[in-house]
C-alpha cells in the first residue's frame, strides 16, 4: 500500500490514524460485535459516541453553552436554504457579502426566500480579495441576519477577521476552514460547514447555532430543517448520519491529540507558509490572491505558461501529489492544505515545484 | 472479535463481507492510494464507484429508462416534504394510507403543503394490518398522487400487493423492505427509501422517480430537494454522500452475488418463516398483525406476560442476539431481519424463544 498526498479541495484528506481505527473497528467497535454503521443510532453505544463527539468539538472550539451543536445532513448548500428559512421572516431582507462562488450561491439560494441586498462583493477584481469592512454599505439594522462566506474554497480568499454586524446576527460559512484555528463562536448567529474538508466525511453538515435564534423559522420550512426541531431532539429528529459523525468524532479526538486547535493553527501557518514563500519568490509561480487574504487552506495558484499545466500535473502524480487541478471554473492548481495534510505533503510539493521550474521556466 | 446477531430496526446489519472489504479497502481503495472518504466526488475513481452502484441498483430493480435514481441526503423523514415540494401544486391536494406511524409522519408533513385526505386507515385495529383496496375511499382523480408505507418498520405491516392509484402517480415509501425482493418499479411515481435498512449507512437515500413527473416543484422548494435538479445533476447538485454511495454499492455486488432479488427474496421468506411459524404454534408468543400482511423483514411479537420481557432480552443477550427490544412506542419485542441477517441468526434466535418458553411459560 502507497498512500498519496492528496491535495483534493474536498471531500479531502483525513488523518491517517482516524482511517487505521476506523478500519481496525469496522467489523467489531470495542467488543460491541457490531460495526459503528450497524448500531442504532438511539443503542447506548452509538449514544455515547454521538456525545463524545458534540463534547470534543465543543471543547475544541470552545462552543459557548447558550449555542446548540447540530449534525445534520444535505451539506452547506442545503443550509443555503435552511439559513433563510430559519431566520428570514416572508417579507424580510438579509445581508450578504459577495466573495466569490460559494457566497454567490448562497445568494442566489436566500434571494428565492426574500430581499437580499449585497452590502459588499469583491468582483471587481475578479474575487481575490476579502472587502475591508471600512468599504461596506452600512448592515441593514432590519436584516435578518449578514451572511458571509469566511473561506472561499475556489478563489483561496480567507477573512482573516471577524467582520462586525452591528447587533444584526452574524452567519457564516465556514465549510473550508473550520478547525483550522480556534474562533470566537460569540460573534456568530450561526456558522454553518460542510464536513468533507476539516471535519470528516461527505454527507454530514456540522450547524452551531445561538439558542435565542430557534424558533423563528417560516411555515414552510421543512421539518427536518428547522433548527429548534433539530436542537430539541439533539439531532436524532431522524435517523442522523451516524457512521459520518462517528469519523468526524474520532478527527476531533486526533485534534486534541495535536494540541487543540492553536496548535494546529501554528501548524498550518508553517504548512501555507511553505507555499506561498515559493509562489512570492518565484517569477513562473503566480498566487491570484491578496496577499493579506490568502487563504492557509486552499492554495490557488498559476504557471507563468497554462500550457505547461497538464504537464505539471502529471510530474505531480508520478510523485503521489494528486488532485492539484485548479477546480473547472477557474483553471490553474489550487492545492488544498487542511488540517490533515502533513508537513512532508507540502514540502514535497513545494520541492517538485522548484524543480519544475527548473526545468521548465 | 465476536460478532453478534444484530436485529436492530435501523441502523442496521450490513453483510459481512462487506464490511471486511470496506476494512480492508479504507486506506487505499484499490491502488487509488486514498480511501473513498478522501476522493473527490467528481474525480474518476469516485465517479466509477457511483456509476456501478447506480447500475447495479437499476440492474438489480429492473428500474426502467424512464425512471432517474437519485442517491440523497436527508432520510425518509426528509422526502416527507421533498414529496408534496415537488409534485403537490399550491392549493393542490394528495391521497394518503394511514397504516402506522410512518405513514402517520407523512400524512403529518404533507399537511403543511396542501390538502392530505386520508383515503384508507388501519387505525380501527390499532395498525394491525394492511387495509384491502375494496375498503378504500375512491382515489380522487385530482389528487397530486397517492402515497402509502409499504412496509411499516414499526407495526411490522407490510403491502404484499401493489395497491392501483388509478391513473394518478403512486408513491411509496419502502425504507424496510426496498431489495428484499422484486418490484415492479412501472408501477410507481415516486420510490424511496432511507438506506439504513436495506441498502447501506444512514444518511444516504434512495430516490426513484419517473422522469415525466420532474419539473413540479414549487417556487418555495430548497433547491438541493428539488427532484428535477438532482436528477440534471445525476446527484452531484453538491457533495454527495460518497463513503454512503461506495458502502450501498458494495451491498448491491453482494446481493448479485447471492443471486439477486428473487433469490433473495426466498431466503427472506424462509427466514420470516421460521420467526412466524414459531409465533403461530405457541401460546406463549404472539403476532399483532394480520396473517397476510406480516412483513418479512419486521417482525413484531409480544410475550404471554410482559413481566418476563427484561428476562427475555438479558438471556438474548448473553446469546449475540442484540436489539430485540420493540419499538419505545409499541413495547414488546421486535426481530428486524434484513436482507443481512443470516438464516443462522433467525435460527439462533427460534432456539432461544422455545428455550425460554419451556422454562418460563
Amino acid at each position: 500500500m502507497t498512500r498519496v498526498f492528496n491535495f483534493s479541495a474536498g471531500p479531502a484528506a483525513l488523518p491517517e490514524p482516524v482511517l487505521r481505527q476506523a478500519a481496525a473497528e469496522m467489523l467489531d467497535w470495542r467488543g460491541s460485535g457490531m460495526s459503528v454503521m450497524e448500531m442504532s443510532h438511539r443503542g447506548k453505544e452509538f449514544v455515547s459516541i454521538a456525545e463524545r463527539a458534540e463534547a470534543d468539538l465543543r471543547e475544541l472550539l470552545a462552543v459557548p453553552d447558550d449555542y446548540a451543536v447540530l449534525f445534520l445532513q444535505g451539506g452547506a448548500t442545503l443550509q443555503f436554504s435552511a439559513v433563510p428559512l430559519n431566520l428570514m421572516p416572508a417579507g424580510g431582507s438579509a445581508d450578504y457579502v459577495d466573495t466569490g462562488q460559494w457566497s454567490g450561491k448562497a445568494i442566489k439560494e436566500a434571494k428565492r426566500y426574500g430581499n437580499v441586498r449585497v452590502v459588499a462583493s469583491s468582483k471587481d477584481r475578479n474575487y481575490s480579495y476579502a472587502p475591508a469592512q471600512d468599504t461596506w454599505q452600512p448592515i441593514d439594522p432590519k436584516a435578518a441576519y449578514v451572511h458571509y462566506t469566511s473561506n472561499e474554497t475556489i478563489g483561496g480568499v480567507e477573512f482573516h477577521w471577524v467582520p462586525e454586524a452591528g447587533g444584526v446576527p452574524l452567519v457564516a460559512d465556514m465549510s473550508s476552514h473550520i478547525l483550522a484555528g480556534p474562533i470566537d463562536v460569540s460573534k456568530y448567529g450561526v456558522i454553518y460547514a460542510g464536513a468533507q474538508k476539516n471535519i470528516g466525511p461527505a454527507g454530514l453538515t456540522l450547524v452551531i447555532v445561538r439558542k435565542d435564534l430557534l424558533g423563528r423559522a417560516r411555515g414552510d420550512t421543512p421539518t427536518l430543517l428547522d433548527y429548534k426541531v433539530q436542537t430539541e431532539a439533539q439531532s436524532m429528529s431522524n435517523t442522523p448520519p451516524t457512521y459520518a459523525i462517528y469519523i468526524a468524532g474520532l478527527v476531533f479526538e486526533w485534534l486534541k491529540e495535536q494540541g487543540g486547535l492553536d496548535a494546529i493553527a501554528a501548524h498550518n501557518r508553517r504548512k501555507a507558509a511553505l507555499l506561498y514563500d515559493l509562489l512570492d519568490a518565484s517569477a513562473f509561480y503566480h498566487s491570484p490572491v491578496r496577499r493579506e487574504d490568502r487563504s492557509l487552506m486552499n492554495v490557488p495558484f498559476t504557471l507563468a505558461d497554462e500550457g505547461l499545466d497538464d504537464a505539471f500535473l502529471k510530474g505531480a502524480k508520478e510523485r503521489g501529489l494528486v488532485q492539484l487541478k485548479g477546480h473547472r471554473s477557474v483553471g490553474g492548481m489550487r492545492a488544498s492544505i487542511y488540517n490533515a495534510m502533513p508537513i512532508e505533503g507540502v514540502q514535497r510539493l513545494v520541492d517538485y515545484m522548484r524543480e519544475f521550474e527548473k526545468e521548465r521556466a
